[in-house]
This record gives structure tokens, C-alpha cells and sequence, in this order.
């Protein structure tokens, strides 16, 4: 693993940009040091330099002294992605632009950006947790179909706060009833493109004894600021 | 108003009796006052006296800095009811006993103990609200069909913060699309008397542009600890 670059900002969080082999990441690390690590990623493979996602880093490492960390996987991002990426995102935009219907494309583009994404978060939890600055339990956050993976693949995952906004693919959904770790699901009762039922069905799926569904009135992008506050109380429950 | 009791607690509670004609009730009032005001009832019109209610009044007066104040009305608690909830109440023990279904007799009876009580609320808010340690907006929380009737009768009410494990009479549940006050809804995921499709509808129908649904995981006496902390903290985004 090695940094390529670093900024200190004013509340005392630390953002790194890393290389781990091809892999490109981002650790943020809070003003004191070993802390807990949350694996952040946003829904669908979208870039980790989003503004939405370091925001929710910064204050997650800020106010509430966690280690974040977050992974570009291929065809996340910036970053090419292999052949069934590619074919299937070129197919979402075709479909997308001639109105078709888009469910089994996202079933097939996001099944293959977490197939290809889960080799990398396992590598980069194996080296994050040799550095000093962390130790204890993990956490995972954001991108609810990746999240449902790692949690099943890795058993260092001991808490999930997953945002119920991204296609989640059968296979996910039927892992889900594995997941037995502390879990939250974020919902949004009005959102576009996510069919509500199907956001219920996932949560009840899951096979944790304890499971917390939040739910709020709006659409896809409305989820209110106090949800934060709440994952990040939600993440102190389980991992300090 | 007349206060019949009082008893200073180690966090600096004051927890009195009062009488406001026949009306009997008590007010939980904090350390540092005048407080906000919160109206809190069991579902279902349990007693204002049961360990759990009383709890939560100790703890968001002690905690949080508020006034909490809880009445029996006609038929809650040990008090008389009007006939229709005389009568309803014995229906319903002769059909529990014979196993028959009940949520038809329900309907009568937690309609007719709102009914009843909706006036001895109002009159107790206009009781509290001069007294020097009340002042500010009022919140509801816990008896969800009672917080619907008030939350339309009694503009007062600033915010909603209701259990959906008691029976939520069909009157109420139209109600509750003229209901446009901040909500917090309450859901335990496996309440076994209360059908979740209903909760979940009842959540929907709300005219409210903030509303909150939280579930959990477990039966209807499972609620979490950390959900009276959660209701506290949606209290304070609305009253302070």
C-alpha cells in the first residue's frame, strides 16, 4: 500500500489517497489514532471522490473518530472495468436513451461490478488493518448489494449501515439471508428508481437478529442530514 | 388543576399527581424549567401508571429536559368508561376467551376510548400550558390513535412520535392523511396482533412532508432501548 497524496483539514481528519497494486483508494483517518475502520462505498460503483460520499467520510472520521476508507473496483469509477462491465453499461445507456426497461441490465451491470469489486475491498481490509492508525472491529457503509457480499465473504464485518437506493440483484438478495451481522437499512419511501416492496422484501430477508429499518418520506436524493448522525450512532452501538 | 402527590427523584425529576376535575393524571417536570411540553399515552389505553410509560417519562424529563405529562381518560387506565367501552371491553374478553377474532371489537373499542379521551387531553393542555414550568410547542408520543385525533384537533402539537402496536381504528387511519405535523413511526417487524401491511400503510398515508418510519426486528414488546433515545433526539430537531 502506498499514499499518494495527503491533506490535513481543520477538524483534524487526515485524506489520503492510496494505491494498493491497481486498486485507488481513499483513507481518511480521524485526529486520534488506532480507530475502528468503516469501508464506505457509494451505490451502483459510483466514484469515491463524490462529493455526497466524502462528506459523509469527512463526518464519520471527524465527529465521530472512525478510520473511513473507500475503493474505486473496476468499472467503479473512473477506473475500466472487465468485459461484462463494460457490455453491460454500454447496453444501460442504450436502454436508457431509448426508454426500454433497465431492471435486468442493472441486474447484470451491478451483479458484475460487485463480482469484480469484492476481490479488491477484501484486499485492501487485509492491508488497512496492518497500518498502525487502525484496529478493532470493521464497518461497512453505503452500497447495499456490495455491502450484502462482504458481509458474507469477511467475517471481520461486524456492523452494516446500507442504503437501500441501488439495484440489489437476486444473488445479493438471496445472500441477504446470511447476513446475520447488527444491520440498518436506509430507505426512501418515494424513491424513482428503487421499487419500494422490493426495498421491504431485502430488509426482511435478512437473517440479523438485530435489524433496524429508517425510512423517510421523499425521493432518491432527499434523504434528510440527521441520517448520518444516526448511521454514525448506529456504527458506535456496535463497533466501540 | 390540583396535585395530589409529588416525589423529587435522584436525577432531578419532579413526578406529581393531579387531579383536573375528574380527570387524573401526572406531570414528570425536569431540573431546569420552564420545558417544552410532551403528552405521552400508552396504545390501547393502558394506564398512565405502567412501568413502562413511567420510564419513559422519567427518562425524557431527566435526560432531555422536558415535561411529560400522561392522563387516564374515560375507560384508560381504572377509570370508568363511557358504555360503548364498557360494553365493547366485555366483548372483547368473551371473544378472546372463545378464540374468536377480535379486530372488529377492537375497532369499537379503541374508537370509543378516543373518542372519550380526546377531550380530557385538550382540557389538560390548557391546564399544563399555564402553569410557569410549561412553556414552547408540544409533542406527542406513544398511542398512535390517539396522536393522530389530537395531532388533528389541537394545533398545539408540533410533533408526532407514535408506536404502531395498538389498534389503529379505520376513522384514524383516514385521519391520518390530514395529519401534516414532523412524525416518527414506530414499528416492530414481527408484532404479532398487529398486521405490518396495515403499520406500513398507516406510515403512507400520512400527509406530514417529514415523516420517519422506524422497524425493528422482533415482537411487539421488543422494541430496542435505543428507540426511546431516537424519539428523544426527533423531539428535539422539532421542539427546541
Amino acid at each position: 500500500m502506498r499514499f499518494t497524496s495527503e491533506q490535513r483539514h481543520d477538524d483534524g481528519v487526515l485524506a489520503r489517497d492510496f494505491s494498493l497494486g491497481d486498486i485507488p483508494g481513499t483513507l481518511w483517518t480521524p485526529r486520534t489514532t488506532p480507530a475502528p475502520l468503516i469501508l464506505m462505498a457509494h451505490n451502483n460503483g459510483l466514484p469515491r471522490s463524490d462529493a455526497r460520499l466524502v462528506a459523509r467520510a469527512r463526518y464519520t472520521a471527524g465527529v465521530h473518530g472512525y478510520a473511513v476508507a473507500s475503493v474505486d473496483g473496476p468499472g467503479s469509477g473512473d477506473r475500466p472495468g472487465p468485459a461484462a462491465v463494460e457490455r453491460a453499461g454500454a447496453d444501460l445507456r442504450r436502454a436508457m436513451q431509448a426508454g426500454e426497461p433497465v431492471d435486468e441490465i442493472l441486474e447484470t451491470l451491478v451483479g458484475a461490478l460487485v463480482d469484480a469489486a469484492v476481490p479488491d475491498w477484501t484486499a485492501t481490509v487485509d492491508a488497512l488493518l496492518r497500518l498502525p492508525e487502525i484496529d478493532g472491529p470493521v464497518g461497512f457503509t453505503g452500497w447495499a448489494a456490495l455491502g450484502i457480499r462482504l458481509a458474507v465473504a469477511e467475517p471481520r464485518i461486524a456492523a452494516l449501515g446500507l442504503f437501500a437506493g441501488g439495484h440489489v440483484p437476486r444473488a445479493q438478495r438471496e445472500h441477504a439471508r446470511q447476513v446475520t451481522v447488527p444491520l440498518l437499512l436506509l430507505l426512501q419511501w418515494d424513491d424513482e428508481g428503487n421499487p419500494r416492496q422490493r426495498a421491504l422484501d431485502l430488509f426482511d430477508a435478512f437473517g440479523s437478529t438485530e435489524k433496524t429499518l429508517h425510512a423517510n418520506r421523499g425521493g432518491h436524493l432527499g434523504t434528510p442530514a440527521f441520517e448520518l448522525e444516526d448511521t454514525c450512532r448506529f456504527l458506535d452501538r456496535h463497533l466501540r
